[in-house]
Parts: C-alpha cells; structure tokens; sequence
C-alpha cells in the first residue's frame, strides 16, 4: 500500500481496541491488514457461531455482528477514531458453513458528520455469504 | 390472548428449538409469550456481550443478533415454520447499559414467498434501544 | 387530538411548504391530519406516476419519494423544522393500482441529533402497499 | 466490452421498455452504455425534480426512484428480464444541485430466487450524491 494508504489508526492498536472489547474479544476478530479506510479483518470459527440446528451453518446475528465490527474499524482506519453507529443494513447472499471466514470493510465516505463502510463477508471457500452496509456519526466532540 | 392469536408454532416448541440452536443457546434467549405473528423474548446479560470498551455498553452486533432471532420466530408464530433472512435493516437509537434485554417481534406482513417482520428492543429500564425489521423467504419447498 | 398532540409546525404551514417543494407539489402531497410526531397525508394519482408497462401498477420510486416527504413532515410535526435525510429503507408488500394513496408517518424517536420516522403506504382500497423507514439529522445549527 | 459483458436485454430494448413505462419516461431515464448487470444511465435534470425550496436541490425521492430503476435495469441486463423489488435501501451522501445526473448499476449477486444490486448516483460535478442497494424477486414462473 502507498503511503496515502496508511490507516488513522494503526493495525495494532485496533486490535488491541478489539481485545478489549469484551464481545469482539469472543468472536475472534484479528485485523490483518488495514489502509486508509480500508480494513481486512479474520474470524476463526467456534462452536457456539451456529445458527440453524438443520444445517449447522452460521447464525445470521454472527455475521451481523462482524460486519458491524468490520465496518467500525474501516471507518477508523479512515478518520482515527471510533464513531457511534446510526444503523445498519445487512443483505444474506447465502449459508456460511462452519470455517473461519473473512471481512473487508470499506468506507464509501466519510463527511464531517456522517460516515459510511461497506463490508462483503466471505466464508472459507471465499464465496460471498453476507454483505452490509453501516452508517455512523462522527462528529468529534467540540472542544 | 384469544384463540385467533394462537402462535402457529407453541412457545414450546420454539424454546425447543432455540435451544438447538448455538449462537440462540449462547445468546439465552427465552420466548416468554407469543400470539399468531407475534413473540415477546426475554434475553439475559453475559459479560461478553459488552461492545465499547469506554462505556461497557452492549455490542450492537449483540442486538443485531437478538433482533434477527426475534423476527425469525415472530414470523415462525405466525406461519409455522422458520423462513430464510434475506436481509435485515437495524437501527440503533441508544446506548444498551449492561442488563437484561427484553425483545417485541411482530410481523408486518407474511405472504406467499415473502414475510416481513419488526422488532423493539428495550433494555432493563424499559428504553427503546434498537429497532429493526427482517424480510425472509417464507416459499415452502415444491411437494 | 389532545392539547399534546397538537404538531410544532401547523398543517397550513406543512403544506404551503409542500407547495413550494417542485417534486412535492408534482405528487400533489396534501397533509389533511397532523399531530406531534404524526402526520396522514393524501395523494391524488397521476398518470404519469406508473411503474410496469405490464400492469399500470405505480412506479416504485413514486411510493419511495412519497415515504421521503411523509416521514420529513411526521418529523417536521414533532420538532418544529425540517431534517436532513441520512438515509432511507422501503419495503414493497403489494403491487399498488392506479388510484389515490395515502400515507401515515410516525415519528419513532426524535433525540437531539437524530429522528427516525416510521411511513405506512396504503392504496385506494387501503391496504398496505409499502412501508418504510427513514432517518433524519436534525441537530439545529449552532447560534 | 468482451462477450461475456454482452447484457441479457439489449439497450434498445430496455430504453424502449423505459419509455413505456409512465415514470421511468417523465424522469427521462436512457441507458448508455449496458454490459452483463452492470448499466449507465444519464437523466436530465427537469424543474419538477426540486425538493428543499431553500436549496433547488433535487428531491431524494427523485434520487431513490432513479436508483430503483436503475438497479432494476441492472438486473434485467443480468439475467434478461424484471425482477420485482422486494426492498430499497437509499444513502444520501450530499445535496444534489440542479443539473443532469448520471447513475452506475451494477448486480451484486444474481441467485434463482433473489438478486441484489447497488447503484451510485453522480451529479453534473461527478460527484457521489446517494447510493443505493436494492433487492429483487427474479425467480421465473413455473412453466
């Protein structure tokens, strides 16, 4: 990545962020690369991420959640801080079977005011199983 | 609740089933009451549903999760059985405090292919926390 | 309605800016009830307000740009002046014949910087065509 | 453009379906350039297309209904013919001024029952003024 592409807020600290961050610490979450505005983040797998008893494949509600994480830390690669988020729309493309899956988030933009991330998540065939889109307000407080 | 308003599927059996289901299971949901299209849930608190480090808030995947639960036996109360999410839009109006949360699912609409449902979710004081609605493809399979 | 009831900005007032709204005036909005945070307004048909070819049924974006000016005047009842749209989610239920609508838009949560309207569309014969969700930023500008 | 980007509806036939359908001809709507889910489309800017009377900017429900049929479009060149839209979500990113806009549609992921598209809306200055993801109904009727 070029220069222009260094994160506002490092890989490191980010992560450390999401051990702190009691249920992004269960899920797993590890930021493995990051630009400006740009994060890829992986989940390993464990049990207790299943959602239908038929199927086995993975809750709907887990990949919510990832997608929410993702799209926060894409957003603080961008601007370097942690924004609140407004809301969230999240599309299911299709069963994620049990495996560690992987997230990219990228911000569409980022006002003043308002910031947007999208995030594709992938399973570990790396097809397509959920995507999102997540709004956040982040005016920094006045000073 | 008058007989018109007889879940589809019995609390029972949807409690059952819940706890069939992992990310549920882990979750602790518990459907508390339920009419034809419509389910009251109760959800207790587990440290590792905190999201901001900073306030111990609740991590809105968290709710995102509850929420696609709820709307998915809102919709199995009114028509018996459980329908595939295709999407999920969640809005988050307040920051969650650490506590129980308690969750409303209605369905808005079920028809042949498609039901639509909404959820409110209110923390321990009874605040509006989150919202959202979940469309699902409700088809049964070709007989 | 009760004294409490009574909206922030008045419906001759709602309306004089409706008329004063291009695309607005072009639907033919007209606000005949309004309360704090609610408001019911009616929609005459136009021909050229037609979707499908095949059917005649109304075109999509006409139901979604008249859940826009709902929800902006179910806000505008409740706070007294006009957001700025973030961002907005429409559900189609039904094909919606030719033929005059009404909408019904209700204020969800108004907080200081962010309010979030609830529309429900009807057709002639009063069911239920589209619904939708808007949400608004509507922090005043610092004086 | 190589073969495989040929689209499944030529664009004389979906601008000769645009002009018959009421709507879609009053926005002006013209298809451009088209390859297999992916279409460009060009509106003129037209005075009823106003929405704030403080601002001239274009009504947002003008922008949601160019991206729906936009993203209707996209499919259609995708896999040859309208879905029904089953849900829209809009992101308004900034106020778009009086003048021609431009719309990018391109389908995210085409299944046999569900397809889902994103569009980006530009202004005369190219720049991104709402965006867009919209979800279809495409399964064909049983033969």
């Amino acid at each position: 990545m070029s220069v222009a592409d260094t994160p506002q807020m490092s890989i490191e600290a980010m992560n450390e962020r999401i051990r702190r961050c009691a249920f992004n610490a269960w899920l797993g979450l590890e930021i493995v690369a990051a630009g400006a505005g740009e994060v890829e983040v992986r989940i390993p797998w464990r049990a207790e991420m299943g959602g239908s008893p038929d199927t086995g494949n993975a809750h709907g509600g887990v990949l919510a959640a990832i997608i929410d994480a993702t799209s926060s830390y894409a957003v603080a690669s961008g601007i370097g801080r942690i924004g609140a988020t407004l809301d969230m729309r999240i599309d299911y493309h299709r069963g994620a079977k049990p495996g560690p899956l992987r997230a990219l988030g990228r911000v569409l933009k980022a006002g003043k005011t308002i910031a947007t991330a999208d995030v594709d998540l992938f399973d570990a065939a790396d097809t397509l199983v959920a995507s999102g889109r997540v709004v956040f307000f982040v005016r920094p407080p006045a000073s």
